[in-house]
């Protein structure tokens, strides 16, 4: 009955599912314009009390001078970049090997704003002190992600960032947060959000990851920086004339989740202590230091596939909607947890992952 | 007592307007989505059936192959440009003095794709065929504005297009339509989109104009254009996860508004006949061609204001929410025709425009 269903079709179809905070549908927006007054008015090309007033509650939270609302952190990156770029008058910069710039945005770094790039570290690993001190040519700026989402979400010691922070400061590199996953990092360290991005010249967080938004970002510097910022929202085209269809969904699932990103890393343990319960299974990294993770399975992806829509049609638990094939015994697919997972049942859980375990064994 | 109030308050406090479509509030939006089903699933990444089938509709209704999504048109029409450009190998395009790529968009044109512009025709007048005629660099592609919105949304006569058009495809030139204001100048021609746009090579339209959604474009053309212009809107950062917001509200003020478009025209016909049956007033165009014109007033600002505020408390009607000082004693404003005209009685309006007569005679 199962076995001509696809992975995802079987996936849509169970009751319950591990990880994220919900369909991405409709009610997303009507949930957060429920209460929102018909007649306020529109920001209009980034003015207004809709953008000013969550601009200055981001640039509260971050810790910052100035805080300016993006469509997209593609944009807003890119343009920090070409910032402290233009500043320094080297069209360089350094990043992680996987870094969304590198591998998710088609080359706009180089086709538009034609800034080279130095890839520091190695692919399956976090980029080290040593990557930085060991630069041998000069760069305007260097981005850090924190976590480093496509290793599994990984995260440096503090120290290591403090430090990275020091050197550059002193080689006058100016430091940029792809803080995507900001929040989330922020209960393995037990610091402030502030106080990470203390340590950055400029800082970038996205509204529709761990906080369930539906699009958006922010960036946040100095003044001056931000001022220039608007200057560049603009030329990309991301000056747009309305964004509170962004802004109010970003304001009101920031309010609803903020206070939860230490449970979402608690289930994210949990969780990857019963996937590493399986055998064959190895999340990476082995405990979450943020509320994602990444499952490796050393079966063929027609094994897993078969195993998985078993057991969500014996279980009603989806654990993920696809595989990804690494080689031909290896998948693996990104666990990031919201607020689903604590909406099972917990002997649902089990039973899953029991199921799990005796038919990987089979 | 009016006095001491800003025009813009003393608009504000109308109880009717004579142009637009009414505040750009959150009810826009609430409007659009109430009818739309909750568990609708959100466009992924460009993607998804509310972007596919909305851009399937716009391809058919400009008569083009292929249409894509895009946040913006300033984003949209750079895309455009920079396509044909790397087509031709040629980084060179041509527009009017007063495109919006030239004065709105903070040069993203020349600061992130390199590419030069020639300004063709004169600041106070329509680009005529001469100036194509007498092009004296090589160019890839040519950028008509239809209307030209800075100059009162004048028109070119239809046959000058026509010319414009077939000398550019005789010289291997891409012709692009910055139809921001398309569907308001479809009454002057008497032609369907899909003639218009046979035109042109690419064609990028608006719905925040007259169409009166939130905020949003789509760019036409051909396959293999529409298909690199989705990798260019990645490299802008334009490719967001969700783009529901502007393309439910645009598909719902498109289905609301497309057949207004003539009663729009005629009304501002109406409307320019009465500003120009005032002394001291003249509008631009004197006979409107689409639902826009600007008027002119050679009277100062000081004066201006305070003989409007005095007719908005006395008529209860709001003519303009700004000034723009053309010297000192010369004024504009710009007037785009939308659902508000048709709902205030014609005694109010009568009442206004002779109230506005009998003070700039004073």
């Amino acid at each position: 009955m199962t076995e001509s269903m696809s992975l995802v079709e079987a996936f849509k179809q169970t009751q319950y599912q591990i990880a994220g905070n919900g369909r991405r549908n409709i009610q997303i927006l009507k949930e957060a314009f429920e209460h929102i007054d018909d007649q306020q008015d529109s920001d209009m090309y980034g003015n207004g009390e809709i953008i000013e007033m969550f601009q200055k509650k981001m640039a509260t939270y971050l810790g910052k001078e100035s805080a300016v609302f993006f469509p997209s952190g593609t944009m807003a990156q890119q343009v920090a970049l070409r910032i402290w770029c233009d500043e320094k008058g080297i069209k360089r910069v350094a990043y992680h090997p996987l870094s969304h710039l590198e591998i998710h945005e088609a080359d706009g770094l180089k086709e538009m704003h034609h800034i080279d790039t130095l890839l520091l570290g190695d692919e399956s690993g976090l980029m080290e002190l040593e990557d930085v001190l060991n630069l041998d040519q000069e760069i305007a700026c260097l981005l850090l992600e924190l976590p480093q989402r496509e290793i599994g979400g990984q995260l440096p010691d503090y120290q290591t960032i403090v430090e990275i922070s020091e050197y550059c400061q002193a080689k006058g590199i100016r430091l940029h947060l792809d803080g995507a996953r900001l929040f989330e990092i922020l209960p393995y360290y037990q610091k402030s959000a502030a106080e990470v991005c203390g340590l950055f010249d400029s800082v970038y967080i996205s509204f529709y990851k761990g906080i369930g938004g539906i699009a958006g970002a922010i960036l946040a510097g100095n003044q001056e920086f931000t001022q220039q910022s608007k200057v560049w929202k603009r030329r990309h085209g991301g000056d747009l004339i309305s964004l509170y269809p962004y802004i109010i969904s970003a304001n009101h699932y920031f309010d609803q989740r903020i206070s939860k990103m230490e449970q979402y890393y608690e289930n994210a343990k949990e969780l990857a202590r019963l996937f590493n319960s399986c055998p064959f299974i190895q999340t990476k990294p082995a405990v979450p230091q943020s509320n994602m993770f990444h499952v490796h399975i050393t079966r063929s992806k027609e094994q897993v596939e078969a195993i998985f829509k078993e057991v969500y049609y014996e279980t009603g638990i989806g654990l993920t909607s696809y595989l990804r094939e690494e080689n031909q015994s290896s998948v693996s697919f990104e666990v990031s947890v919201g607020d689903q997972y604590n909406s099972i049942p917990k002997d649902k859980v089990q039973k899953a992952f029991q199921s799990l375990q005796v038919k990987l064994t089979e």
